[in-house]
């Protein structure tokens, strides 16, 4: 048993999609959040300075003596997850491996859509991942800049937003997958309108949930799990003002999380 | 005469609207471009934020020996101006004051829009300074979050766009105002549409060109005009990889720039 926290961190808002469902997949135990809010978005910017980020968010977290790292991120899962695991001690986990694992076992008609953030898709991450556990498996991909900005403005459901989806999805559409990855932690908060654009057969793939399940399996087997029955606690970290993270992070993660949020200064990492 | 560069700083690209009615205006000056690319976007971040990173922006221009510097840039020209022109001895010149001016020569009917990031449009910088030149003008005013991702991801006149400017210019064109002040440097790429939008009787005002002709004025008066009859020089420096810059920057800038632009690290200014 091990009572330290885990650690979470993504660009901004986008990763309490998936603490909500850690939250709810492993009750007991203690998480430490840190979304890069002074700096997000992540996903337009260069592998580099991807890179140089999230060894910044990384070194802050083992600050607070995290058991564990989970890269809450689909743009950091996927460019620079073999990075970070060279160069640090910790067990980090990120949401590629695990939301396509669930996606090839999704999959009937084995053709997997893929969508996710302009860093995410160049990097091919879940493409080559998939690839190599089943070669007879077809991926299509999608970058979609603009469901980052529609989504931290409030943009779910709008005709905006089915518009924008319409543009980013419909050559995924009609190509036939019966399984899409949503490769970015903010998705889920689209995925009503982007199951009605891609219809009933379709089965998304969130990769919030997928990494919560994951990150359960890893922590049995590395013998890492709090087990004292204490309900675990949550703080929060931003690298902006708090006022914008609370309001919108309560909605994130369905949760009130006012008077929990601390600023940092991400750059002294 | 004084051949020292200009200095001039954005968030991103957006400032690049404003660095070619400079070029235009005064063909002479030679001119140093700082776009904070791996920070972009600053209008959706908090007060501090904003000055703290204009801080670096500024502190790395005055490396480069500048003898005045443009903010070529809504968000920092309405949230942090007055700090830095405190803490800074050069000359510091941001968009609103000229822009404002040439809003309240245009209006006929003494009603002005102002659309501008969430934090432009939250410090009130526009509506104050019109006041104090003219109380009897009215101001309504409409923050547009959406609009500098819609620009960088190249949505200038597709349905996208067309819906966006609907929402956040609809309230302010049902007030009957003549002169719409374009307080971002992003927003000329979306002026066609925003014009159809507003109508004809409606005056667009550019930050950009307003700038360019406020700081030829400037120079002049302190005898800062570099009259040497050369063809001035041009430099761009960013905070994340070169080539988006170069290829959208282009674009921006209607001038061939591959080449030309160089890598920094911002943090450490």
């Amino acid at each position: 048993m091990d009572t330290r926290s885990i650690g979470v961190f993504d660009s901004g808002l986008g990763g309490l999609t998936a603490v909500k469902q850690i939250m709810a997949e492993l009750p007991n135990e203690n998480i430490v959040y840190f979304g890069d809010t002074g700096r997000v978005p992540y996903g337009t910017r260069s592998k580099e300075t991807i890179i140089k980020y999230s060894k910044n968010d990384v070194n802050f977290l083992l600050e607070k003596d995290v058991k564990m790292i989970v890269i809450a991120c689909g743009t950091v899962s996927s460019t620079a997850l073999e990075v970070l695991k060279k160069e640090y001690n910790v067990p980090i986990l990120g949401v590629v491996e695990a939301t396509s694992l669930a996606a090839i076992n999704a999959t009937k008609n084995k053709k997997i859509g893929i969508i996710g953030t302009p860093g995410t898709i160049k990097s091919g991450a879940y493409e080559k991942f998939i690839k190599a556990q089943n070669s007879e498996i077809e991926t299509f991909s999608s970058a979609c800049p603009l469901f980052v900005p529609l989504v931290e403005n409030g943009h779910f459901e709008t005709e905006v937003a089915k518009l924008v989806i319409k543009e980013y999805l419909e050559e995924i559409k009609e190509k036939g997958v019966d399984t899409l990855i949503l490769g970015c932690t903010h998705y889920p908060l689209l995925s009503k309108a982007i199951g009605e654009f891609m219809g009933d057969g379709v089965t998304l793939i969130n990769a919030g949930s997928e990494v919560a399940k994951a990150l359960k399996t890893e922590l049995a087997s590395q013998k890492l799990l709090k087990e004292d029955g204490k309900v675990g606690k949550y703080s929060y970290f931003v690298s902006d003002n708090v006022d914008g993270f609370e309001n919108l992070g309560g909605l994130f993660l369905e949760r009130e999380i006012n008077g929990q949020v601390e600023k940092i200064d991400i750059e002294r990492y």
